[in-house]
């Protein structure tokens, strides 16, 4: 092991330059026009796993392809650990909030700046480097070992499980390790105790047939951006509960993870400090930590009516749209909520505007299990890279295909985040810690060592 | 007078094509990028008002030039009659709405479309056609003539009052005619009885210092968006009066009004199927024409927050942005309604984002004098062209500087405009009537002799 470790800090600063050749394609999954970046971006991921030693592969679905990478050396009756991620990227806009191009990799106060640095890329791209540490100095790997990328994590996963379905034989697996979330603060190893769902919605509110000047039809044609706003204000009530009738119904309490959570010492001044916002608010009666991890949410993604460039225009305009997105918490079912939010909105859309609700994507809840040989390893991989005490953390984000993963293969998922708070994930200036990628590739080879004779 | 109608049906052909040159000009004021058409249009404008016979002078502003048109020639006992309109248009967006190209004119089914058509370049042009028509046959007019023609109306006027108040001698006169309005229906030659004030504001509201991922944020860190609608949502109670408190203080009944209104025989239908909505609404207690001509209203033009594009992204936005205006009626006063919403949203935005507004434009509303010389010979006029009786309506539209102009120079003002309901001003597909072009033209030339003695 000394040698991998060995290994991984001679080579780190190649690593880095792999990374940033990794980061400066962009991958935007959620847009037709990079299509052939996509494509580029699964060729290069398929050669960097085979140069780690691993045997790569593309597989074509009806979106973005999928890269495997597989090593079976380990034989059959060794533990096999599936490793997975995602090469596909966030859209980047706004463009001019960032300091630095989204696509042009640079390094600021030991974080590399970049579209996809964190999420998912350096997360992803750190296991292959521990593998191929791995692989070059012990010749071979202490567990069979799998990965799987994916290119479309970021619009909804939509081909992946069919994929594994169809591969479940060959994907067989003991454990499934994901690196796609934070540590709760910089030292902090953090394994991932819960993530929420994700049920994501566009509302059209549709009005007259174009738009109208404000003046001469104002007062008696309804103004389908009043009515979205009006509608939007119903989701929630003045204590910041959702209004939504029956959202709550299979929402667990959690009362010992809370418990847990209250113990964490977690610092809201940071969150404050970190966002730049006046204050904290949320929903009453829950802390912060609370409010991301154990609470649903209702949130606006998105708003767009009538005139919005530069001076004033006096539009009634013909259409409002919201992106709407409700993150869900065990155990709470994206279906049913789309249920009771169509049949909310229905219910308080004014007469005389068209409401149109589009379903987007969702995503189940999720909650680990905090026992058994897998957590334990990664708490000893962890700590060793670190040397500091692994801590338990929720997850305020969604990664719909974990348990989607647990049910298909049957093995337990471990989320192991590298990431860090303020990282600007889907943000202007999204980056991450050059450290956290370095010691992040010590823990995952760690981890394979510790996982090996099951 | 024979001769000048006979002038204006042998050359409509020529009119016609010389106002699709007019059209043809984006003098959009609205945007920086228009500056250099905003000027071509005013030389355009002089080189059109000196053909007619007029003395034609450009006069710079702070903003975008004044195009002076002057005849003296009936003498200082003689009356003067000050024409006003307006060579700016609105912005054309969105343009994939348009049938045909904004800024070039088309005729289909009588109607020429092109941005500006009828507001308000068709319905100036016909005025400088029917001077032209009297110099041209007569070789005088029957009273002294100045055309005022401003590049500003659709950004706020800012800049006309002041040269309007600095040659106050120069443009004395005994009318103002302006015609930047509707008929009430096809073949309704119309004459306004009302306008209604505006005023104009962007409301900022901020949360975040940059945007967040949605998931990882989302629950203890308040959504702009959401709380932007919420703030929208408080405008309106539920019966559709404005909930600002105050803000109805100063507005007028008008019982005389809404009586004549009453017998106006309004045709509700008219207006849903030419908007296209599933109903009509608005404030209780009303009727539409009323909702229109004698109620105030707050209206929003446009809404921007967060990720609008194709797909979907989990950001927790930055920022959210409304454009919010209010129509005012007598005897309402935009600076008190400033102060009304002002303090307004600073009570009912949330905690956790700060609030900020801008404040666009403004202009008070205003009433007709129905009585007098220049309402009858108007009338006149009116009804030799159309062969119709003349109705008094309201327009729910702002022309803030009529007020102003009756203020500044003393005399009154007259609405004789030319539009049609349907007619698209300040959206796609904006058209004039070709038949009101040319009747208006004849309406035009016979008012200047109506108005002949004083």
């Amino acid at each position: 092991m000394n040698d991998v470790h060995k290994y991984i800090d001679t080579n780190a600063q190649r690593f880095q330059d792999e990374l940033f050749d990794f980061l400066r394609i962009p991958s935007i999954s959620a847009r037709t026009e990079h299509h052939a970046d996509m494509k580029a971006c699964a060729d290069w991921l398929r050669a960097s796993m085979q140069g780690a030693g691993l045997d790569a592969s593309i597989h074509d679905t009806k979106g973005h392809p999928i890269v495997l990478g597989e090593w079976k050396g380990a034989g059959e009756n060794a533990p096999t650990v599936l490793i997975y991620g995602h090469y596909d990227v966030q859209p980047a806009e706004p463009l001019d909030l960032w300091t630095t191009p989204p696509f042009e990799p640079t390094i600021r106060d030991g974080r590399v700046y970049a579209r996809g640095s964190v999420d998912d890329k350096g997360q992803l791209h750190l296991h292959i480097k521990a593998i191929e540490a791995y692989t070059r100095t012990a010749g071979s790997l202490p567990v069979n070992v799998i990965v799987v990328a994916e290119g479309e994590e970021e619009v909804g996963s939509e081909n992946l499980m069919p994929f594994i379905e169809k591969h479940a034989q060959r994907l067989a697996c003991d454990a499934i390790v994901i690196s796609d979330s934070t540590m709760i603060a910089p030292r902090s190893p953090t394994i991932g105790a819960s993530l929420r769902g994700l049920a994501y919605f566009e509302l059209r509110v549709h009005g007259p047939r174009s738009d109208l000047h404000s003046g001469s039809y104002g007062g008696a044609v309804i103004n389908p951006a009043t009515a979205l706003a009006r509608i939007i204000a119903t989701l929630h009530d003045e204590k910041g509960h959702i209004a939504i009738p029956g959202f709550y119904d299979d929402v667990l309490e959690m009362a010992d993870f809370r418990k847990q959570i209250g113990e964490l010492g977690y610092d809201e001044n940071t969150l404050a400090e970190e966002t730049g916002v006046p204050s904290l608010g949320g929903e009453a009666g829950y802390s912060t930590p609370e409010r991301l991890w154990v609470r649903p949410t209702a949130e606006i993604n998105g708003l767009l009516s009538g005139y919005t460039a530069e001076g004033s225009k006096t539009v009634l305009p013909a259409t409002a749209m919201a992106k709407i997105s409700f993150r869900l918490v065990p155990n709470q079912d994206p279906a049913t909520i789309e249920k009771l939010f169509r049949a909310h909105v229905q219910n308080v859309t004014p007469e005389g505007v068209r409401a149109e609700i589009i379903t987007m994507h969702g995503g189940r809840p999720w909650r680990a299990r905090l026992e058994g040989k897998l957590v334990e390893a990664a708490a000893r991989a962890l700590e060793s890279a670190w040397d500091k005490p692994v801590v338990y953390a929720g997850e305020g984000g969604s990664i719909p295909i974990v348990p989607e993963f647990e049910r298909v293969l049957g093995a337990p998922v471990l989320l192991m985040g590298f990431g860090l708070p303020g990282e600007n994930a889907h943000a202007p200036d999204e980056w991450m810690s050059l450290e956290n990628y370095v010691y992040g590739a010590h823990a995952s080879a760690s981890l394979l060592d510790e996982l090996r004779g099951g």
